[in-house]
């Protein structure tokens, strides 16, 4: 259940594409491509309708999940949301059976991420079916939450996630080196207060204050362990202020490479002579072979 | 009570034009127009004046509400504290009366955002004579608190406040969709810490689930809820880390926004002699080939 | 005490010169001048290195003060402290005689923001000779720190500090309306929270609130106070996204800022027919006349 | 066992030339060399596939060493833990007798930063022969976890880390400047703590009250130290809004130079044409008139 890598698509630009991949239509007329257009493309009108109805239900159904969760809501309104369960479970089970209906080859949908995504929301409900429900089944009702991640897929069609993915992939690998440089951070730090502090003031391993280390240098300071010798509070207080200094990192990464998408676009004219795509706004002549360049 | 959309206003950066329809004088002349002036405009000596004053009262006002909501103090000063309320409320409604006064269309004026806020926060204390002082009714003498709204409003005539909300506007969508993945993440590690801590941590529904997980992503770590096994503190590890990174979103975005709001504005223009496209907004010459440059 | 303004100082990106006024010499040969210099300048070897020795001590006595406060460690060690005290207050007091001999107008510096300082930082160990020493005393003996703020002094003459502390000077204003913004926010929260959840869940009043409104925002979380609601705890989870969205706008104002102040540097040269002295770097003409610059 | 400064690097930006020295081979052919480039160099295929080998496994013996601190694991597979533990250490000594091999100067190698770690890293186990393990001990085995660093060694190794570390670099002396003053805020607002709230409310002595400024002024708040009283709340949320607005600088700060290293080179040389002097890096016409740009 990896997320597909991307493989020759045009506009990688779009976001999208980012995470579902392009899809051919099984036919190219009649209603099968009518709902194929309508599910799987969000420019015309009435495919951006399909969208928000979609994500309407969706919140409606993952919204019944989560009062379902909730003891005094659960012993009082069970039967209705128990009803409301099923009914979206079947919406969403024909809106399944209707996607692999209308694409051109189901089964490389069925395995993509978004398709385990679209099975995994409606199972668990056929699945009470055949068990009885016990307390371990709580793991697998869970699962309908994922549903919330198609949200996410819709909203990732806009231009705007276009932008902010596009510069989260080019920042990945920096905040790849960014967090190897914290997790040596975690563990050196983890250990010294497991050896400083011990397990008296509950740091009972070094994982545990790998754990404390990562909620105090991520500034979230529960307060569950908490140093309480005079060395331990120094070594904390040093950490803090590393924890202050490199919270900078991230943040410069992702402004500069967002900076970088939102400045003024260069000219994209192609050279006739040697045919550089890819000049400055103000260029006249080709900077490599001094050609002129043609008008837009 | 809506924030109203703006329509047609020619001046979007001067920000306060943001949040306030522009209204029109009821008179053109006269002392109608002298006040309408002094309270809708902000630009002349005596205009300033009135705003700085009724900033003070407003902010005195406040300060008593808050008062008295402290025991200690109500017990001792309460009798003080209710005239300076009582002085207040006239106060505000004799502004609020010669607002709708001084307005051509009055009626508008009322229902708008600010003409909301302000009735709001004189009725609690003509309310407070009608019903006998009960418990509930803290909830709506807490309404006079909403006078604060009215120190935002005036701070927001100031140029800072237009540069700030400009960029704030520009970025609204981008941040939406940070908003929504957010949410996505908070969905799904709030439902996984219910299944994997439940109830004997504290963990005891999916939205108490979300409210953790929100209150760690935030880097806020109340401790009221905290993970006590240790596959749990390694998900709140992995939920840290994650939250860690994308706090740099929402601040690239709102930077690169800003930092293009605080660019000096160019001149497009091309020079009929050396074809320099780009220009200081002050610019009368090519700074290339010294020739005039054409009019926009 | 309030920070003198600054008043015609040619140079404010020095930074230095921020808080602290320009001296003239009482005397401008011999030891006087000598130690002016030494004191009051910072760019020759030997006032580089009275500076460093001045941090040294000023550290030191820091640490003696720190120390003092810590009881195992006060009743082992008081009298070593006790004669350390001594003997930098004495030094202290030295060097504060010296600062008011070799300056122009005495009666000026000891007004001054960082005179003041000098003074607080030696009376308090002279006056625990005038009273015996009382729980109430540990205020004035914690005046002593007060010496850290002549770290600071020091600091901030090297032009990094000029750098960072021009472009908080120009963000000032806008830091100004996003903190009135902020109060507004903490207001409105910490009354709503006073009327949900009430004294039981330790909101005892709105001032309470609004501490607990601004620990909460501020990312900083405690868990003193904690919602116990669901409701409260959805208005908790609304303010900190709030909070979440909104910490970018300090950053995203000074970053901006701090940019500009570090973009390459125009051409600093006037024009010989109209006088306008700044150019963009890659100008030959003046913009506003065409008359070729003269070369640098 | 300090961090040796760079000295006659011709590639600063390369990254890992910030930590390790460059070392010269002792004999240039035949096995010495092939393991001198496996081990000190990086761009060769089978350079990279060892240093991948390598940190698969320090990460497993860092593994190891984490899961042998845990009682409840550690009771159960103590013997195996042992036996990796042993492989490991016999593994990283081969590695380090050969590095000390292959290199010219191997006691230059032993001293420096990598070396001493390299050391530190093994000494422990052999340690456990010589001495009975007592509690104590555990300080000299959690040393083994500095090999953790010798993955970030690798890391820095890349481009990524290079122009990350190339920005702190430049942005060194102003984070200085700015924990400097970050200090000084500590100490003030810690004393201050110190002498409202007292010892009944935690603040036991000032470098407690300085603990606690510091884990407030870094957003944790682990809430082990609170205000209890209504001033000392009041003093917590100043400080807090201090630090909410100065948590901007080091981000600014970081952000302003990390884009300035993210922008592309150019070459400032002047066209012999038209003279236009700022052109991309890899140009070899003039943009605007097409002329063949001189050599640098």
């Amino acid at each position: 259940m990896t997320i597909p890598a991307e493989s020759g698509t045009a506009a990688p630009a779009a976001g999208g594409s980012l995470f579902e991949k392009e899809y051919l239509p099984a036919s190219t007329e009649g209603a099968r491509y009518r709902w194929f257009r309508r599910i799987f493309h969000h420019d015309a009108p009435d495919e951006r309708n399909f969208d928000l109805v979609l994500i309407a239900v969706i919140l409606a159904s993952v919204a019944v999940v989560l009062l379902d969760s909730v003891p005094a809501i659960k012993q009082r309104w069970h039967l209705w949301l128990y009803a409301a369960e099923w009914v979206f479970t079947l919406a969403f089970t024909v809106e399944y059976a209707v996607r692999l209906w209308v694409v051109k080859r189901p089964w490389r949908y069925a395995r993509s991420f978004y398709g385990v995504i679209d099975l995994l929301a409606i199972l668990p409900t056929f699945l009470s079916l055949l068990f009885p429900a016990s307390t371990s089944f709580a793991v697998i009702r869970a699962l309908r939450l994922l549903r919330v991640f198609r949200v996410l897929k819709l909203v990732q069609y806009s231009s705007e996630a276009g932008v902010l993915l596009d510069a989260l992939q080019r920042s990945r690998r920096k905040i790849f080196v960014f967090i190897a440089t914290l997790v040596t951070i975690v563990v050196i730090f983890g250990a010294l207060m497991y050896v400083v502090e011990g397990p008296e003031h509950g740091f009972t391993s070094i994982p545990t204050g790998m754990y404390w280390a990562i909620v105090t240098v991520g500034t979230v300071g529960f307060g569950d362990i908490a140093p309480g010798t005079p060395f331990g509070r120094f070594v904390t207080s040093v950490l803090i202020v590393i924890g202050y200094s490199i919270i900078a990192v991230p943040t410069g990464i992702y402004t500069a490479e967002l900076a970088r998408s939102l400045q003024p676009r260069r000219r994209q004219v192609r050279c006739t002579e040697c045919g550089l795509p890819d000049h400055e706004a103000d260029a006249w002549h080709c900077r490599k072979c001094g050609r002129t360049l043609p008008h837009d």
